[in-house]
């Protein structure tokens, strides 16, 4: 397995993929994290065609985990040189990451994956091998996905000790503007908003530390998400906007918020009690397999252990 | 010292109080709460005259800890049996406390108060006898507070175990506005946007739940604190909404939320290293006491140990 670039993300993979006993090998563009990761005793370069070439002898799978804006000639290499290792990426829009390998000429071989974890660090020196224990790993089910390719990737993040995630690029966007773009927006506007009242700093407690402590998060990191996504935030942001300006509304001609607190209270509520069933029913390549993965998916669906696929013993 | 009503923040004042040898009797509207309160060893009746009586010829400190709405008659009541005592109050909103209190004869001897805690449930059997532990207690410095009163209500407070934050009501109320109604509406309305998702529930994870945390406290208490001070709360969301418009319109303009992200993660940093100074150097009751003590609040002034009064030895 090859790792381009050794980051929080990429360099958590590469601890957890090797201590899983993969063959896995890494890229990172600057120097220091090369050392970094030599010095923990992996196998690094700062040279990419070198990484890439040896990718393409091996069939490795490919895994991207650079920030966005390194995609686009990092793809370029990639199609000249490994074009036909499968491949994945660790990015946390799913649409844009789509747009652009398939702009590289090499969707046929990529399924997207998204480890739900971080910290507020970066870096090599931030990863740990433990990182992905228990987190989902959303795995893109989109209709072009290759059934070998899924399954590659779904084995690596089970390995890596997350439970798989099946969901559709677009749905995974709209799902991760509302649970996670929009949010860090608000705690932003929280942390702004408040900033402006005397003594607002002085009582602040419980509600608005829960309330901001995404604002913690780099500027950008937050920039990166809600920027790469912004064709899903901006319709959540009206909503958002919406919902509130409503309760507004209401407490100023009513002096009631009644409608809002209720419902809120309610959703919730119902996150609370949100079922995790296990998916242990679909075969990966058998007719509908994408559709059946994606719908299981919204429905709360995780998977903890490979699935079966058509061409694996039964 | 006289308690009325014994639910979660009365109930814990009372237990709290004796802790610290306290004389302390209390009224509770509900025979159950009486009941309870007397099982664990507490002086508690649900006769109001009896225990305003006893009040009166004690010359007791009256705590209000009834919820807004029962405020009116109860304080028909003190104004009737014992209008000489002492008299605070507990509620989470202080203009409106004021108000009534004003309305009905005793603001001379009345010192706001609003201890800074709580917890999701209610009554007596939630209370607890360190509920106010390290809390901040905000006692009220509006002009016409009387320098004794204002010692009896700061006592009682550090007697609790709480560190005391002197702020003028309407100041209170703003950064109430700015640090919990606004936070418990923004949450409400999280958890709302987010339910309309497909797949949201199923990706959520830390930035929601820290985002929709206070959406779990029970509707009534949300409402009451939102719609007793919307003089204040109407203001707060109007700015927040301008701060995310204003981004969402550079974000769908300009693709960027630079703005916004550097000034809220800027916000949150000072927000942290946000220092604490203990006040020390003001004596109750000397020239401008109420100012000087307002103005040490809004810095972040906290009272650990009582501040010597005029009257008292120096």
């Amino acid at each position: 397995m090859c790792v381009l670039g050794l980051g929080l993300i990429g360099g958590s993979i590469m601890r957890a993929a090797a201590s899983a006993d993969y063959e896995v090998f890494g890229y990172n563009r600057s120097v220091e994290g090369v050392q970094a990761a030599r010095f923990d005793g992996f196998d690094a370069t700062t040279d990419l065609s070198e990484a890439l070439t040896r990718a393409a002898e091996a069939g490795a799978l490919i895994v991207l985990a650079v920030p966005m804006p390194a995609l686009p000639s990092l793809l370029a290499h990639i199609a000249d040189l490994a074009p036909d290792c499968p491949l994945t990426d660790v990015t946390s829009v799913k649409s844009a990451v789509l747009d652009e390998v398939t702009a590289a000429g090499l969707r046929a071989r990529f399924v997207g994956g998204h480890p739900m974890t971080g910290t507020a660090h970066s870096g090599w020196a931030a990863g740990h091998v433990r990182l992905f224990s228990g987190a989902p790993w959303v795995v893109s089910v989109d209709d072009h996905v290759d059934p070998a390719v899924w399954t590659l990737v779904m084995t690596l993040a089970l390995d890596c000790g997350s439970v798989v995630v099946p969901a559709r690029s677009d749905e995974h966007d709209a799902a991760a503007a509302a649970i996670s773009h929009l949010p860090h927006l608000l705690a932003e506007s929280l942390a702004v908003t408040a900033a402006e009242v005397p003594l607002a700093f002085a009582l602040a407690a419980g509600s608005f530390r829960d309330g901001t402590r995404v604002a913690v998060t780099a500027p950008d990191l937050v920039r990166a998400m809600c920027e790469a996504n912004a064709g899903q935030v901006l319709p959540m942001v009206d909503r958002f906007i919406e919902i509130l300006s409503n309760a507004r509304d209401s407490l100023a001609h009513n002096n009631s918020v009644a409608e809002l607190v209720e419902a809120g209270h309610a959703a919730r509520t119902r996150y609370d009690s949100f079922s995790r069933p296990e998916i242990v029913t679909v075969f990966v390549g058998a007719e509908n397999w994408r559709d059946e993965l994606a719908a299981a998916g919204r429905a709360g669906g995780v998977i903890r252990s490979a699935l079966p696929s058509l061409d694996s013993p039964r």
